[in-house]
């Protein structure tokens, strides 16, 4: 059993060698941006850039830069700047609206439009940090006008976004918008108290959240009604333990910010140790992609595939607990997720990891990204498991001598 | 070795218990149609209507009762008239168009559209054939504008279909689309020669089918130009073996209606010959759903998983290829998929097949239905070999004596 030193001396070590893999094969030096389609040992297999990936590799090497001294170096800057000025020239669909592509060509050129908010959600998240790194305020408010698009899409414009509106069709809510969404505020609040905006998103992401809750906060539903009802069918049983786990970090975070030691209770219970229990396939480990609320199969084919992102927002959720409330169990958990993580996902001969596992954890893809994978859930999730072990070891935390219990 | 009597009386046997399944648990008495998200024992975990799954069970029911004795069931044939119905009353978006939903509610209002033909070719042949079953002409006449709207889309007005022109979208043809096309032409064709419009539909189909075959006819891409030139990326890489013996066995129908037997002997090399040497898991047996023609892995989750229908359409595929000119290894070929396909998908305890296992052919999803798995890829390739068997078994084909050889 590592002790928490030793896992925050392997989390550092594997955050550099992500971040190597990304810096040596993903950049564009041509028309700048990042490609995301890279083989196991990084050549390019599609040249396609998908403006989620941009976004987010903007965001890691900007907080990098910003926040890690070992990673403040001037290329790793220039990069992000490459990356936010290709999608500021390039991401929108015309000038007239924050409306962005899915993905783009090689140059920039749309390829494709998905009906959602989340690529503007990226590019606000990435060029917020890249602002803040670059100490630039056009990046950030070109960031502040993607993400209040973002919201008021989220709270209510939703046709904006191209959807037809069909009599069948119940109205819904994905656990995804509020929580990104949340993400959102957070990103754009740090340092920059008092803008009524984005305390408002903040909030409404939050609430929105905790709609998702449901049979007394033993399940968390991906998609429920605007008024937090259960939908009926597959749609509305389905559940997404990687979802859930993440939201539980971010709302961790709001219950910081406002002191409400109440609502952070209910996050650890129902959005951190509840996923564990429901989402943790007890025969062969990992999270699950996908579970239906009633035992039913789910429709997803991948439903039993072992990702690499949820398994990685499990180990910051279980941190992120263990520092709200420092209880050896949370510690235990972290350290069996930890250790199935680096055990089934790295990759020491090329770096960064892989992303999709069959369910008894053999590599299914040997891909080290594709149109949703890139730089971003791997190195996140090390930095924020590096900071908070740091932070941890300042305290003087211990580990527990107990090996981990079994769920 | 099973001779080919045997498994003349497997699949007749296969075909009952599979429509027995779902005349035993997919009809909706109350609205008409047909569930088709069934668990395993046949429960309905899923209300939702797929338009795709209402045209495909129509189209069998009606066959079947009009070609097959021993179901000339007053019952099967008033199902099929209830789906028929269903479709005509609530499944276009408006009276003044053709397009349909993708799914509707359980009484029938649209929840979602797809942007592509695939809905309204399968309303054409639901009801092109219920129309024979019932003798009843109004049914053809609707199925026949559905097939000139899908010819009239395929060929040409695809913005018909909403998807917005972007600049960096590439020109495009799906192999599925000329595939559809020429299936839906076969089907209106039967009996109805001198249909000008229709023949066309044929010889479209015929000709974009053979743009898909590149290399030297060695691979068969999913995605090329509609020159046929191959594409860039992971799209144009893509190979989905089952839809190319689909192709296959179309193409073998549509070159014995013009006699030609050269389009004949190039659809048996390459597209069901190719498919059986590049497709099939040398390790584990069985078709893959998707490859990539430079051997990059695909970025589709269940590339390596093995899906009931490209194994049932190589089934087909083999015996119209042996049909078409008897050589000992397509039976061979045909026995060994058989096998496996009988060994791995069949669910003696509950009838109807499992739809989607693991590479290693553990059942990954005990469904036997859901929105993309209905009445149609089992029913039809039990009753189209239980067909052929019966003819070569006629004709006095003998089975081979030698066991099948390795790929």
């Amino acid at each position: 059993m590592a002790s928490l030193s030793e896992w925050r001396d392997r989390m550092a070590a594997e955050l550099d060698a992500v971040v190597a893999f990304w810096e040596r094969h993903s950049h564009d030096p041509q028309h700048g941006g990042f490609f995301s389609c890279l083989s196991r040992d990084g050549t390019v297999y599609d040249e396609t850039k998908y403006v989620w990936m941009q976004g987010r590799q903007v965001w890691v090497y900007s907080r990098l830069y910003r926040t890690v001294p070992r990673f403040r170096r001037p290329e790793l800057l220039e990069a992000a700047r490459a990356g936010g000025e290709f999608l500021l020239r390039c991401a929108r669909l015309s000038p007239e609206s924050p409306r962005v592509a899915f993905a783009l060509t090689r140059d920039g050129r749309p390829v494709w439009v998905q009906r959602t908010v989340f690529s503007e959600a990226f590019c606000a998240m990435g060029l917020d940090e890249l602002g803040r790194a670059a100490e630039e305020p056009r990046y950030r408010a070109a960031a502040r006008e993607w993400a209040l698009a973002v919201g008021a899409w989220a709270r209510g414009a939703p046709q904006e976004l191209g959807r037809p509106r069909l009599s069948g069709t119940p109205p819904q809510q994905a656990l995804a918008v509020p929580m990104l969404v949340l993400a959102l505020a957070q990103q754009l609040l740090e340092g920059a108290g008092g803008d009524g905006d984005l305390e408002a998103m903040a909030e409404w992401g939050a609430q929105n959240i905790l709609l998702h809750l449901q049979r007394g906060d033993s399940v968390v539903l991906e998609n429920v009604s605007p008024e937090g009802q259960e939908l009926p069918g597959s749609l509305g049983r389905l559940m997404n333990p990687g979802h859930a786990m993440e939201a539980g970090w971010l709302l961790l975070w709001f219950a910081g910010r406002r002191g409400d030691a109440g609502l952070g209770a209910r996050a650890v219970a129902a959005l951190v140790e509840g996923p564990l229990r429901w989402g943790w396939d007890p025969h062969h480990g990992g999270l699950f992609a996908f579970l239906d609320a009633d035992g039913h199969c789910p429709t997803q084919l991948e439903w039993n595939m072992k990702l690499w992102w949820p398994q990685a927002e499990a180990m910051v959720a279980l941190l992120a607990a263990y520092t709200h409330r420092p209880r050896p169990r949370l510690l235990r958990h972290f350290q069996r997720v930890a250790a199935y993580l680096f055990d089934k996902f790295r990759d020491p001969d090329h770096g960064e990891w892989f992303g999709y596992l069959s369910r008894e954890g053999t590599v299914a893809l040997t891909i080290k990204g594709g149109p949703f994978k890139g730089c971003f859930h791997a190195a996140r999730s090390l930095l924020l498991c590096e900071e908070m072990l740091g932070e941890l070891l300042q305290r003087g935390e211990t580990p527990p001598d107990s090996p981990p219990s079994p769920q």
